[in-house]
Protein backbone atom coordinates (compact mmCIF):
# COMPACT_ATOMS: atom_id res chain seq x y z
CA UNK A 1 0.00 0.00 0.00
CA UNK A 2 1.62 3.65 -1.13
CA UNK A 3 0.56 6.12 1.01
CA UNK A 4 -0.51 8.47 -1.71
CA UNK A 5 -3.23 5.73 -2.86
CA UNK A 6 -4.91 5.69 0.38
CA UNK A 7 -8.45 5.93 -0.04
CA UNK A 8 -8.74 7.30 3.07
CA UNK A 9 -7.32 7.68 6.60
CA UNK A 10 -9.75 6.23 8.69
CA UNK A 11 -7.77 3.68 11.22
CA UNK A 12 -10.26 0.82 10.22
CA UNK A 13 -9.60 1.51 6.15
CA UNK A 14 -5.57 1.47 7.27
CA UNK A 15 -5.80 -1.94 8.71
CA UNK A 16 -7.98 -3.26 5.96
CA UNK A 17 -6.16 -1.88 2.63
CA UNK A 18 -3.20 -3.50 4.86
CA UNK A 19 -4.17 -7.39 5.69
CA UNK A 20 -7.95 -6.71 4.58
CA UNK A 21 -7.88 -10.06 2.77
CA UNK A 22 -8.91 -13.43 3.65
CA UNK A 23 -5.40 -14.62 1.75
CA UNK A 24 -3.61 -12.19 3.97
CA UNK A 25 -5.30 -12.57 7.72
CA UNK A 26 -5.10 -16.53 6.87
CA UNK A 27 -1.06 -16.43 6.13
CA UNK A 28 -0.72 -14.40 9.22
CA UNK A 29 -3.46 -17.06 10.91
CA UNK A 30 -0.83 -20.01 9.62
CA UNK A 31 2.30 -18.25 11.17
CA UNK A 32 0.85 -17.00 14.60
CA UNK A 33 -1.01 -19.72 16.01
CA UNK A 34 -0.16 -22.82 13.76
CA UNK A 35 3.86 -22.55 13.46
CA UNK A 36 4.24 -22.42 9.89
CA UNK A 37 7.31 -20.71 8.71
CA UNK A 38 7.46 -22.19 4.74
CA UNK A 39 6.07 -21.46 1.53
CA UNK A 40 5.08 -25.30 1.35
CA UNK A 41 3.00 -24.88 4.79
CA UNK A 42 1.22 -22.45 3.72
CA UNK A 43 0.30 -24.20 0.53
CA UNK A 44 -1.01 -27.16 1.88
CA UNK A 45 -3.10 -25.27 4.17
CA UNK A 46 -6.61 -26.62 4.29
CA UNK A 47 -7.72 -23.67 2.53
CA UNK A 48 -5.14 -23.88 -0.67
CA UNK A 49 -4.09 -20.46 -1.17
CA UNK A 50 -3.10 -20.67 -5.12
CA UNK A 51 0.58 -20.44 -5.10
CA UNK A 52 0.72 -16.54 -7.06
CA UNK A 53 -1.56 -15.30 -4.86
CA UNK A 54 0.61 -17.28 -1.52
CA UNK A 55 3.89 -15.25 -3.25
CA UNK A 56 1.92 -11.86 -3.61
CA UNK A 57 0.68 -11.57 -0.29
CA UNK A 58 4.02 -12.27 1.08
CA UNK A 59 5.47 -10.03 -0.82
CA UNK A 60 3.13 -7.57 0.67
CA UNK A 61 3.21 -8.27 4.05
CA UNK A 62 7.04 -8.23 3.75
CA UNK A 63 7.27 -4.87 2.17
CA UNK A 64 5.06 -4.10 5.14
CA UNK A 65 7.06 -4.98 7.51
CA UNK A 66 4.71 -7.59 8.91
CA UNK A 67 6.55 -10.50 8.15
CA UNK A 68 10.68 -10.99 7.34
CA UNK A 69 12.30 -13.70 5.36
CA UNK A 70 15.90 -15.60 6.14
CA UNK A 71 17.31 -18.49 5.51
CA UNK A 72 16.49 -21.54 7.77
CA UNK A 73 19.82 -21.92 10.13
CA UNK A 74 19.23 -25.58 9.74
CA UNK A 75 18.66 -25.76 5.75
CA UNK A 76 20.37 -23.16 4.27
CA UNK A 77 18.38 -23.42 1.05
CA UNK A 78 15.51 -22.79 2.79
CA UNK A 79 13.50 -19.29 3.18
CA UNK A 80 12.19 -19.00 6.61
CA UNK A 81 9.04 -16.57 7.42
CA UNK A 82 8.45 -14.67 10.50
CA UNK A 83 5.92 -12.33 11.96
CA UNK A 84 7.67 -8.85 13.13
CA UNK A 85 6.22 -7.01 16.28
CA UNK A 86 4.04 -4.94 13.99
CA UNK A 87 3.06 -8.29 12.69
CA UNK A 88 2.42 -10.25 15.93
CA UNK A 89 0.64 -7.39 16.89
CA UNK A 90 -2.51 -8.46 14.83
CA UNK A 91 -2.85 -11.02 17.55
CA UNK A 92 -6.16 -9.29 19.39
CA UNK A 93 -8.03 -8.43 16.41
CA UNK A 94 -7.43 -12.21 14.86
CA UNK A 95 -8.60 -13.53 18.72
CA UNK A 96 -11.66 -11.56 18.70
CA UNK A 97 -12.23 -13.24 14.99
CA UNK A 98 -11.71 -16.28 16.94
CA UNK A 99 -13.67 -15.28 19.33
CA UNK A 100 -17.09 -13.94 17.50
CA UNK A 101 -16.81 -17.25 15.24
CA UNK A 102 -17.26 -19.50 18.56
CA UNK A 103 -20.60 -17.76 19.05
CA UNK A 104 -22.02 -17.92 15.58
CA UNK A 105 -20.65 -20.80 13.69
CA UNK A 106 -22.47 -23.96 15.30
CA UNK A 107 -19.66 -26.00 13.48
CA UNK A 108 -16.80 -24.64 14.30
CA UNK A 109 -13.27 -26.00 14.86
CA UNK A 110 -12.67 -23.90 17.22
CA UNK A 111 -10.82 -24.95 20.36
CA UNK A 112 -12.62 -24.34 23.48
CA UNK A 113 -9.88 -24.64 25.33
CA UNK A 114 -8.51 -21.79 23.92
CA UNK A 115 -12.37 -19.80 24.15
CA UNK A 116 -11.99 -20.57 28.06
CA UNK A 117 -8.23 -19.12 28.18
CA UNK A 118 -9.01 -16.23 26.38
CA UNK A 119 -12.14 -15.80 28.43
CA UNK A 120 -10.03 -16.16 31.44
CA UNK A 121 -7.79 -13.90 30.92
CA UNK A 122 -6.88 -12.85 27.23
CA UNK A 123 -4.16 -9.84 28.26
CA UNK A 124 -2.12 -13.33 29.88
CA UNK A 125 -2.65 -15.08 26.96
CA UNK A 126 -1.69 -12.68 24.12
CA UNK A 127 1.49 -11.39 26.04
CA UNK A 128 2.27 -15.05 26.65
CA UNK A 129 1.91 -16.00 22.95
CA UNK A 130 3.69 -12.51 21.70
CA UNK A 131 6.65 -13.87 24.39
CA UNK A 132 6.86 -17.10 22.57
CA UNK A 133 6.73 -15.84 18.97
CA UNK A 134 8.91 -12.48 19.36
CA UNK A 135 11.26 -15.38 21.20
CA UNK A 136 11.08 -18.54 18.51
CA UNK B 1 -21.57 -18.11 1.97
CA UNK B 2 -23.47 -21.52 2.08
CA UNK B 3 -21.72 -24.10 4.53
CA UNK B 4 -20.78 -26.57 2.26
CA UNK B 5 -18.49 -24.03 0.30
CA UNK B 6 -16.78 -23.90 3.08
CA UNK B 7 -13.29 -23.95 2.71
CA UNK B 8 -12.15 -24.75 5.86
CA UNK B 9 -13.51 -25.31 9.89
CA UNK B 10 -11.33 -22.73 10.93
CA UNK B 11 -12.76 -20.40 13.67
CA UNK B 12 -10.55 -17.72 11.72
CA UNK B 13 -11.69 -18.57 7.77
CA UNK B 14 -15.08 -18.89 9.24
CA UNK B 15 -15.61 -14.92 9.97
CA UNK B 16 -13.08 -14.05 7.21
CA UNK B 17 -15.75 -15.97 4.96
CA UNK B 18 -18.21 -13.84 6.03
CA UNK B 19 -16.58 -10.38 6.15
CA UNK B 20 -13.17 -10.90 5.05
CA UNK B 21 -13.15 -8.50 2.46
CA UNK B 22 -12.48 -4.71 3.26
CA UNK B 23 -16.14 -3.54 1.38
CA UNK B 24 -17.95 -5.61 4.10
CA UNK B 25 -16.24 -4.46 6.90
CA UNK B 26 -16.75 -0.92 6.03
CA UNK B 27 -20.39 -1.07 5.66
CA UNK B 28 -19.98 -2.96 9.28
CA UNK B 29 -17.93 0.42 10.06
CA UNK B 30 -20.42 3.21 9.14
CA UNK B 31 -23.94 1.23 10.85
CA UNK B 32 -21.36 0.64 13.82
CA UNK B 33 -19.37 3.85 14.37
CA UNK B 34 -20.56 6.10 11.78
CA UNK B 35 -24.02 6.35 12.61
CA UNK B 36 -25.25 5.97 8.87
CA UNK B 37 -27.77 3.87 7.96
CA UNK B 38 -28.48 4.57 4.16
CA UNK B 39 -27.56 3.08 0.90
CA UNK B 40 -27.02 6.94 -0.20
CA UNK B 41 -24.67 7.33 3.12
CA UNK B 42 -22.92 4.27 2.32
CA UNK B 43 -22.39 5.65 -1.13
CA UNK B 44 -20.80 8.72 0.21
CA UNK B 45 -18.22 7.16 2.57
CA UNK B 46 -14.75 8.67 1.57
CA UNK B 47 -13.71 5.17 0.39
CA UNK B 48 -16.31 5.33 -2.47
CA UNK B 49 -17.47 1.71 -2.73
CA UNK B 50 -19.15 1.29 -6.04
CA UNK B 51 -22.95 0.90 -5.93
CA UNK B 52 -23.03 -2.81 -7.27
CA UNK B 53 -20.63 -3.80 -4.64
CA UNK B 54 -22.44 -2.57 -2.09
CA UNK B 55 -25.32 -3.56 -3.41
CA UNK B 56 -24.06 -6.95 -2.97
CA UNK B 57 -22.33 -6.83 0.36
CA UNK B 58 -25.44 -5.47 1.40
CA UNK B 59 -27.53 -8.20 0.24
CA UNK B 60 -24.81 -10.93 1.43
CA UNK B 61 -24.58 -9.09 5.08
CA UNK B 62 -28.34 -9.60 5.45
CA UNK B 63 -28.53 -13.12 4.02
CA UNK B 64 -26.54 -14.02 6.64
CA UNK B 65 -28.23 -11.53 9.11
CA UNK B 66 -25.44 -9.56 9.94
CA UNK B 67 -27.99 -6.64 9.02
CA UNK B 68 -31.23 -6.13 8.59
CA UNK B 69 -33.19 -3.80 6.69
CA UNK B 70 -37.00 -1.89 7.42
CA UNK B 71 -38.85 1.19 5.65
CA UNK B 72 -37.35 4.01 7.64
CA UNK B 73 -40.36 5.08 9.93
CA UNK B 74 -40.34 9.14 8.70
CA UNK B 75 -39.69 7.96 5.37
CA UNK B 76 -41.57 5.38 4.14
CA UNK B 77 -40.09 5.62 0.60
CA UNK B 78 -36.17 4.67 2.15
CA UNK B 79 -35.01 1.80 3.38
CA UNK B 80 -32.69 1.87 6.73
CA UNK B 81 -30.54 -0.82 7.62
CA UNK B 82 -29.22 -1.61 10.94
CA UNK B 83 -26.87 -3.81 12.48
CA UNK B 84 -28.29 -7.13 14.27
CA UNK B 85 -27.02 -8.73 17.21
CA UNK B 86 -24.80 -10.87 15.50
CA UNK B 87 -23.55 -7.54 13.73
CA UNK B 88 -22.66 -5.57 16.28
CA UNK B 89 -20.93 -8.65 17.81
CA UNK B 90 -18.52 -8.07 15.76
CA UNK B 91 -17.32 -4.46 17.30
CA UNK B 92 -14.20 -5.85 19.47
CA UNK B 93 -12.21 -7.24 16.02
CA UNK B 94 -13.11 -3.24 14.61
CA UNK B 95 -11.76 -2.08 17.94
CA UNK B 96 -8.75 -4.13 17.83
CA UNK B 97 -8.13 -3.12 14.48
CA UNK B 98 -8.54 0.52 14.99
CA UNK B 99 -6.07 -0.12 17.87
CA UNK B 100 -3.59 -1.77 15.65
CA UNK B 101 -3.80 1.08 13.47
CA UNK B 102 -3.45 3.66 16.11
CA UNK B 103 -0.28 2.04 16.96
CA UNK B 104 0.93 1.56 13.26
CA UNK B 105 -0.05 4.23 11.40
CA UNK B 106 1.34 7.66 11.60
CA UNK B 107 -1.27 9.43 9.80
CA UNK B 108 -3.79 7.88 11.31
CA UNK B 109 -7.07 9.94 11.51
CA UNK B 110 -8.13 7.82 14.93
CA UNK B 111 -9.66 9.68 17.49
CA UNK B 112 -7.17 9.59 20.30
CA UNK B 113 -9.97 10.25 22.76
CA UNK B 114 -11.30 6.55 21.43
CA UNK B 115 -7.97 5.37 22.07
CA UNK B 116 -7.89 6.32 25.60
CA UNK B 117 -11.45 5.25 26.06
CA UNK B 118 -10.24 1.90 24.99
CA UNK B 119 -7.29 1.84 26.97
CA UNK B 120 -9.28 3.12 30.20
CA UNK B 121 -12.44 0.22 29.74
CA UNK B 122 -12.41 -1.68 26.76
CA UNK B 123 -15.31 -3.98 28.23
CA UNK B 124 -17.01 -0.82 29.41
CA UNK B 125 -16.97 0.60 26.07
CA UNK B 126 -17.99 -2.24 24.34
CA UNK B 127 -21.39 -2.80 26.58
CA UNK B 128 -22.13 1.23 26.21
CA UNK B 129 -21.91 1.04 22.38
CA UNK B 130 -23.80 -2.17 22.05
CA UNK B 131 -26.48 -1.18 24.31
CA UNK B 132 -27.01 2.09 22.33
CA UNK B 133 -26.96 -0.01 18.65
CA UNK B 134 -29.39 -2.19 19.85
CA UNK B 135 -31.70 0.90 21.47
CA UNK B 136 -31.39 2.81 18.65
Amino acid sequence: MKNSKRKSDCPINFGLELFGDRWTFLIVRDLMFKGKHYFGEFVNSEEKIATNLLSDRLSMLESENMIFRSKDKNHKQKIIYKLTKKGIDLMPVLIEIIMWSALYDEKSAVDMNFVKMVNEDKEGLIKELTAHLISS
